[in-house]
């Protein structure tokens, strides 16, 4: 259910960025060129931020109730190697 | 010329992202598709720098040797805020 | 322990925004400074990284394990909440 | 006068840098600082885009209606990096 919705969104992203690509080829004003591609960059970030809910509510709530200590740093240095490249991108 | 390199990249992107999408629909794990995000992101931030380089090497210098007060500030006013912008994105 | 190394780094990048303020206060050129903040505004999103990861070690692992199912929705939902706003600062 | 107001601006921020750091001494919730932290890289944010349009109305102006060609683009190609910067910290 998650995946469906993900994935809609995903494609309305990819829309979305091919008519950036259709206003640089009928040569639109380079601003409001930029301004769409930071437009697309927010809807990524907020699909990145559903995708992670997802995961929270799932791998990373079975790895922590497991008993594989190992399994269960891999899973949280992952939340925080993302996060730290979150604020980066 | 430019915008062929900007286009060539943003149809790189395109790309990028209908194979983020297929990862997704092939229900790859969590972090690695935010992963891949975060490198679509990445990418069309070097895009948007490009394209603001294009911008600033004709539309911003012909507007400043103008005459027109009002154009040149409106064209400056514009480069704040896409910058503003591109840190909250 | 960890509170240690977190308030050694916040001080030394207190020091860091100290020395923009000097550079400010001397007439520094406007490249220089904003570098400068970029160069703190990164410092501070590798000690956010670092403070997520001790709470995910310690209240996380204790929420996820313990049996109020709200307070795990919560602590969950915080971490979605700042991995979304980490994006956007 | 812009710079009084950009130093106003930058000691406001590091009155609340100072106050995450007490925060961090006295034990406050992780979550809470990570948030006050993400409010402070926000705050600079703004401060930068601020210098930046200064800097716009000012050596950037007077660079590209001069004569030194060097210096135009050595300008240009600053906002070029400083925007390229913003969008990864």
């Amino acid at each position: 259910m998650e995946t469906e919705h993900t994935l809609r969104r995903l494609k309305t992203i990819e829309g979305h960025l091919r008519g950036v690509i259709r206003m640089v080829e009928e040569d639109a004003y380079c601003i409001d060129v930029i301004r769409q591609i930071q437009a697309v960059d927010a809807a990524l970030n907020k699909v990145s931020a559903q995708i992670l809910e997802n995961h929270l509510n799932s791998c990373v709530i079975t790895a922590i109730q497991g008993n594989d200590k190992k399994e269960r740093q891999r899973v949280l240095k992952e939340i925080t190697e993302v996060f730290e490249m979150s604020a980066k991108v």
